[in-house]
C-alpha cells in the first residue's frame, strides 16, 4: 500500500501526461484548464486506494481514476454556469474565461471523454465500470436538479434533503471506491461494501460541510463562513432548526430566510443562535457522527488485513477532519 | 424487410412506450418534451433498417435506435442554447420553454441516458456500440466547435468546411448504419462499408441542405430560403464562389457577407447571382452528386441481396430528394 500523498502524486503525474490539447483547440483547451486548477483529487485517490486494498496494482486503475476526475470536473463546469459562479479554486470559471457556449460544449466533451477512458479495460470490467458510471452520473444530475428545485420550495423534508446530498455528492465518492473494487476484480459483496462505506462517508462529509459553513473557523474553512445563511440555503441545519425550534423562532427563521440584507452579519448571528438554541447544531453533529460511524462499521465488516482497513479509516478520518 | 414507414412507426411506438416521466420531474419532463416534438426519425430508422439488412430482427435494434435519437436530441437541446434559437420543429426550444439551466442539465441527462440504452446488449455488442457511440459523439462536439470557430474566421478552406459537416452531421448517420451492423453481428468489413455509405450520404445531404438554403423552393424547403446568406454563413457555396469568382465578384461577396441589412432581399439576390455566375452553384451540385455516387458505389460493393440494396438505395434517393 502507498500513502494518500503518493496516490495523489501518481494521479497528478498521470493526468499531466494525458493533458495534451488537441484540435479544435477551443474545445480542448478549457478541458486542460479546468483539470489543471488542482483541488484535492479526493475521488481519483479513492479509486487508486480501493484498487490496492483489494491487492491489485493501483496503476491499473489510473484510467478509471481519471474518468472519475474528468466527470467531477465536467459537473463543476456545467454547475458553475448554472450558478453563475465567477471563480473556481481561486481562478476564473470556464464560462467566465471563455463563454457560456464554450462551457457547455467543453463540458459535453468531458462527459464523453470520461466514458472513453473505460475503453482501456476489457470485457466485464469495461461493462461494470461503464454501467456504474452511468448510474452514478445520472444520480449526480438528479441531485443537482433537486438542489435547484429546493431553492424555490419551502416544504423540503429532511429525507428529501438527505437524498439530494446523497445524489449530488455521496454517490460519486461511493462509485470511486467501488470502481477500485471492479478494477481489482473483488467480489460483488466487497464492491458493494466499499460503495456503502463511501456513500455514508460522503453524506457525513456533506453534512459537515453544511455545519462548518455556519460554525467553521474562518481561518481554516475554505469558503466564506455564513455563505449558506446569506444565500438562504435550506441545509440540514435549517431544516432541523425549523423542526425543533419554538413557534417564535420558526417565524424568525422563516422571515430571515426570505431576506438578503446588504450587511448580513446580524442575520448570520441570529440564525446561528437559533441553530444552537433549537438543538439543531447538536443534532446535526449527531447526524454527522451517525453517518461516519456507519461508514466505519461497514469498513470493519470488510475482510481486509488491518493495515488496509487502517488506510481507509485514516482517509475517512482525515476527510472528516478536513485535512485531505 | 419492412418499409421505411414501418420502421418509423415501430420506432415511434417504442419511443412512446419508454417516455415515462420520472423524478425529478423538472429534469425528465424536458426530455420527454423534446423527444415528442417529432422530426423525421431518420437516424433511428437507419439503425433498424441496417439491422434487418444483415438478417437480424429489427426489434433487437430498438434500444440502439433510441440511443441515437436521444443523443441527436441532446445535441439539439445544447445547440439551441448556443444558437439562442427560440423554435425547434415549430415548438419552443427547451431553454425557451423552461430556462437555460434546465436545457443544460436535461441535455446532460440525455447523453447519459443514451449510453444506458446500450446496457441492453451483451458482451462485445455492448462494447462495440458504446465505443462507436463515444467516438461519434465526440466528433459531433468537435464539428459543432469547428462551426462556431468558422463564424469568426475568414480563412476557412473547403477541406476544413467538409470536415466540419462530416463531423457535425455525417458521422452520426454513418454510426447509425454501422450500429445496425453491430447489433446484427455483421462482419467488420460490412459494418465499415455501411459506415462509409452513411458518411458519404451524410456529407451529400448536408451539402444539399446548403444548396437548397439558397436555391430551394420556398414552398417545399422547410426553412427560410436565404437564411444562410442572411446570417453570412460560410457554406460550401460561399467558399466555392470565393475561389472561382472574379476579383470584382470576390470583393462584392466579402463586402455583402460583412453586413446584415434590415431588408435582405437585394443582398440575397446579388449573392445568388454570384453563386451562379461564378460557377459555384454548379460545382456544388457536382460535389453533391460525387458524394451521392460514392455512397451508392459503396452500397453496390456490399454483398447483399438485391432487395436489400434496393431498400438502402431507395432511402438514399428519398433523402436526397428530400422526401424522407
Amino acid at each position: 500500500m502507498h500513502s494518500i500523498e503518493q496516490y495523489r502524486n501518481a494521479f497528478i503525474s498521470y493526468l499531466e501526461s494525458k493533458s495534451l490539447v488537441q484540435e479544435p483547440v477551443n474545445l480542448y483547451e478549457p478541458i486542460t484548464y479546468i483539470l489543471s486548477l488542482g483541488g484535492k483529487r479526493l475521488r481519483p485517490v479513492l479509486v487508486l486506494m480501493a484498487t490496492e486494498v483489494f491487492g491489485t496494482d493501483y496503476k491499473k486503475a489510473l484510467d478509471a481514476a481519471l474518468a472519475i476526475e474528468v466527470f467531477h470536473n465536467f459537473s463543476l463546469v456545467h454547475d458553475d454556469i448554472m450558478d453563475d459562479a465567477p471563480l473556481r479554486r481561486g481562478s476564473k470559471t470556464v464560462h467566465e474565461k471563455w463563454d457560456i457556449n464554450t462551457g457547455i460544449l467543453s463540458g459535453d466533451a468531458m462527459l464523453i471523454n470520461a466514458y472513453q477512458l473505460f475503453e482501456n479495460y476489457e470485457g466485464e470490467t469495461f461493462r461494470d465500470l461503464a454501467k456504474l458510471f452511468s448510474k452514478t452520473a445520472l444520480q449526480v444530475c438528479e441531485g443537482q436538479q433537486y438542489d435547484v428545485d429546493f431553492e424555490t420550495r419551502d416544504d423540503v423534508t429532511e429525507t428529501e434533503y438527505l437524498k439530494m446530498i446523497e445524489y449530488k455528492t455521496a454517490v460519486l465518492v461511493a462509485a470511486a471506491l467501488k470502481m477500485g473494487g471492479i478494477v481489482a476484480n473483488a467480489s460483488v459483496a466487497d464492491q458493494d461494501s466499499m460503495y456503502e462505506f463511501g456513500r455514508n462517508l460522503g453524506i457525513a462529509f456533506q453534512l459537515q460541510d453544511d455545519y462548518l459553513d455556519a460554525f467553521g473557523d474562518p481561518k481554516t474553512f475554505g469558503k466564506q463562513v455564513g455563505g449558506d445563511i446569506i444565500e438562504n440555503k435550506k441545509t440540514f441545519l435549517y431544516l432541523k432548526a425549523l423542526e425543533k425550534a419554538t413557534a417564535l423562532q420558526q417565524k424568525e427563521l422563516s422571515d430571515l430566510f426570505s431576506i438578503q440584507p446588504n450587511d448580513p452579519s446580524d442575520k448570520i448571528k441570529t440564525i446561528k443562535t437559533i441553530f444552537e438554541t433549537s438543538g439543531s447544531a447538536e443534532l446535526t453533529q449527531k447526524e454527522i457522527a451517525a453517518y461516519t460511524n456507519k461508514a466505519f462499521a461497514i469498513l470493519d465488516g470488510l475482510e481486509l488485513t488491518p493495515d488496509k482497513k487502517e488506510l481507509l479509516r485514516l482517509f475517512g478520518e482525515n476527510l472528516m477532519r478536513r485535512k485531505v
